[in-house]
Formats: C-alpha cells, sequence, structure tokens
C-alpha cells in the first residue's frame, strides 16, 4: 500500500497513516472500542497493527469525524463554524468541526449524533438504543420497516415496492425507486424518515447553534424525499427556526470525505 | 443599583452590567427573543434599556449559559472540559463551557439543552415542542402531570401528595415531600423524570463527550429520588457507558451560578 503510493508520487513523501473506521473507537488510544455490524472487533488496536504493518506512524479516527473536517476544510463546510457533519447511510454517523477544528471531546467520542435518542416507543439500533436517529432514520431502519411490513402482509398487493422486492430483500434504493413511481407505502416510510431526521437536526441545532449542517450519505440521494418532512420538523423543534436558522445543505465530497479527511487530519498531527 | 453598589466598595469600579436572563435571547443584538412564561417579551433590547438607565455599558446572555460559566470558573466544574451544565428547575436550561471559555455556537443560542426532543408522544413545553426534557422532566412538568393525574382521579386516594395539595395546587416540592414519605405515585413520577433526565443527558454525551456535567436548580435537592433512574438510562443509551464515562456532579453555587458567570463574563468583555 505504502509502495504503490510512493510509485504514484515518488517526489512526496508520507508522514504517516490515517485510518476513517466506523465508530465507536478511542482516537487516543488508536483503538477501536467496539463494530456493532462485525462482531469480534472489540478494543482492537488497530492504529498499532497497521503502523506495524506498514512502517509508518498511524492514527485512527471515526470515518463520520474525519468527513466532518474534510467537508469543513474542503467541501461544503468551508468557512462556516461551529459546522455539524452528518453521514445519512447504512447507519448514521456524525463530526463536529469547531474553528475549523475537529471537536473531540474527553475521549475523542464527540460526534456520535446518530445515538441521539428520538422515539423511547422506537425501534432498536445494533447499540441497542431504543428510537436514536439510526434506528429511524438510516438506510438500515428503512429496509428493516419495510421487511417487518412485508412480513405482515401491511404493504398493498399492487405496491411497486413489493415487485421490486420479489426476489431480493427490501433495501433503501427499493424504497427510492418505489417512492419515485409514486408508491405511496413508500413514501411515507420516507417522510417518517425525514421527520426523525429533522427531529434529530433539531435537537442538534438546540444545542450547538451551527452556522452550517452539511448531509452527506447515500440516503441524501433521495432528498427530495424527505427534506420536506424534515423541514417540517425543524419549523416545530428548533427553537428560533426560521429567523436564527442554519444553512443544511449536501456534502460536496461524497463517499471521500472520510479520506480527505483522513488526510488532512495526519498531516496536522505528524507532518 | 449601580450607586449602592459603588457605596458597597468605593474602591472598585464597575466596567459594567451583566445581565442573566432566561432564554431564548441574542447576545450580540442584546435582545431577548422570547419569555415563554411573560407574555410580551419580544425583540425586547434589554441590554440597551439597561444601559441608558444605568448609564455603563450593558451585556446580556441566558441565565443557563451564565450558570453554566460561573460553575466552570468558580464552581463545580472547574478543570473540567468539556463542561455540559444543566438548571433543571421550573424549566430546564443549560450551557456548555470548552477550555473556560462559553460555546456560543453561531448566534449565542448553543446550550437549549432543555429542548433537545425525547419523546414525540410527550406533553408540550411552553415554546410548543412535544415531548422535550423541559417538558418531561422539569418542575413544572412535574406539576403538571400531579395536576392532571388529580383531575383524572389516578392518585389514590390515601396518597400523601393529595393530603399535601388539598388547598394549593401541587408542586415539584410537595412530590417530594410525598416520595419521601413513601408515596408510590411520587415515587414513580421521580423516577421518569430522572429517566428522561438520564436519556436527554445521553442524547447530550453522545453528542459532546463532555468530561463532566454540572446539574443545578431547585430539583437537583431531590437528587436521591431521580438519579438512580436517570443512571440507569445512562446506561443504556450513552455510547461507552460507563467506560469512557463522565462525572455527573450537583452544582456549587446554588442561585448565585448565573450572577457569578455574568460578572465574570462581562468582565472578560468590559474589563
Amino acid at each position: 500500500m505504502v509502495t504503490a503510493a510512493r510509485e504514484l508520487d515518488p517526489e512526496r513523501t508520507a508522514v504517516g497513516i490515517g485510518i476513517a473506521a466506523p465508530g465507536p473507537l478511542d482516537p487516543a488510544a488508536g483503538m477501536v472500542i467496539r463494530m456493532p455490524n462485525l462482531p469480534g472487533w472489540h478494543d482492537v488496536p488497530l492504529a498499532t497493527l497497521v503502523a506495524e504493518a506498514l512502517e509508518l506512524p498511524a492514527r485512527l479516527h471515526n470515518d463520520a469525524s474525519l468527513a466532518a473536517l474534510g467537508e469543513a476544510l474542503a467541501g461544503a463546510g468551508r468557512g462556516a463554524s461551529p459546522l455539524v457533519y452528518l453521514t445519512v447511510s447504512t447507519g448514521i454517523g456524525g463530526g463536529i468541526v469547531i474553528g475549523g477544528r475537529l471537536f473531540e471531546g474527553r475521549h475523542g467520542l464527540a460526534g456520535e449524533l446518530g445515538h441521539i435518542l428520538l422515539d423511547p416507543a422506537g425501534p432498536t439500533c445494533g447499540l441497542g438504543h431504543a428510537g436514536c436517529l439510526e434506528a429511524l432514520a438510516s438506510g438500515s431502519a428503512l429496509a428493516r420497516r419495510a421487511r417487518e411490513a412485508m412480513a405482515a402482509g401491511a404493504i398493498p398487493a399492487d405496491s411497486v415496492l413489493l415487485a421490486l422486492a420479489t426476489d431480493r430483500p427490501p433495501a433503501a434504493s427499493m424504497l427510492a425507486a418505489a417512492a419515485l413511481q409514486g408508491d405511496t407505502w413508500a413514501l411515507a416510510a420516507w417522510q417518517d424518515a425525514g421527520q426523525a431526521l429533522g427531529r434529530g437536526l433539531a435537537s442538534i441545532i438546540n444545542t450547538l447553534d451551527p452556522e452550517r449542517i452539511v448531509l452527506g450519505g447515500g440516503l441524501t440521494a433521495a432528498w427530495d424525499l424527505w427534506a420536506g418532512a424534515m423541514h417540517e420538523a425543524l419549523a416545530e423543534n428548533a427553537v428560533t427556526w426560521p429567523d436564527r436558522a442554519c444553512d443544511i445543505v449536501p456534502a460536496d465530497l461524497g463517499d471521500d470525505g472520510g479520506l480527505v479527511g483522513a488526510a488532512l487530519w495526519v498531516a496536522e498531527r505528524l507532518g
């Protein structure tokens, strides 16, 4: 890996490796605490393992936190502070950047925004939290909801979604395709997800009063399906909305946000 | 007021007036945006009015934010960063201090922690938010819940609370007295409030990863009635609890936190 990078650009020297991984993790210790979707990953010293294998210093941080830094310094968050970033994808991760620097909190765990709590009666996320933002508005939450509704026979027989999901389990992308074809059940599911996202953002705004919120991750491709419900929930629940509001904009860097942020972050630490 | 202060200590010069008021308000403009419990207070330029009346520069900020600063610099939050402060009283206010400085957000509105959302099926606060922390765990939330239960005949006839509330409407202090005498209904109400507080703090911890949380306000006098339920909710919902946890401690400065913070804040700005 390092050799390949050196061959690509022999003029430049790698000062170290920045690793963007799903959280929760302990950046100071270079340690993955848990990976809810990867059993066996518990207190793994990933930074040390990579540093030894590649013979370069390595630093580890949460992928969403690093994407926040990437967007803040080189993407849709430039010039805004405080800047909040959310990845809305299979899971939901987040990051907070203040004055161009990643806000870490005491243990490097700040910005676990997928796990703010919204509804004690809601379904449970991979970490076991009932009704957190991730359990209500992530891609896996939408897919699980469709799966359960199909199993319960709660989706109308003429639904586009049923036709799309005949030979594969339902996924967020199918719900988007169905909603764009006018499927009522899928449209309502996106609006519920948008409402949960808006309520989550209202809690974040009431806590941090950010200048801008950048939304990335696969589900932002379906922006028009949920943005209306999100804005309604913001108007109801953010303390001074729409006066003294913040911009909510899509990410600029796509899937590369975490990599760009990792490079900028490790260069600052090791450069 | 200024004359009286000068007579108290003629050796010292007042550099200005710091005003701690309930939010939401706009510190940069010195403007009270709204006071949910005081109708007619809407976009009032309070700092200018006070400065003109007292012929000294005046600055305005949220009372809970200033209490956060007071506790961070001169109270139970000394040495901890990030430091989160919550007043749990008639309402619930908050403040965030990072590295000894008040974290303001874009418009000075950061730390409206009473209005993080916890339960869409919950009752409504004075600003109209369904199921926010203030609507579930404040003194007025407890009193309203007791009032509604009494009106519905849902409190057992031999309840201590009913005996205490025969000639006055129920208040949080009565619920505390009743619970301390073993009143089952009152005990359960405190535990529900403690659970809501714990879920709110879990959202705050998942967002900010604070080193310490300081709790002030009248309801902290009933600490033993709700702390157990609060800690259970934290263990369930804070991402890495109890590892990498934060201290949760009572405030040191009592009702003076906001005044101490206002003095420190305005001295830094005007001194």
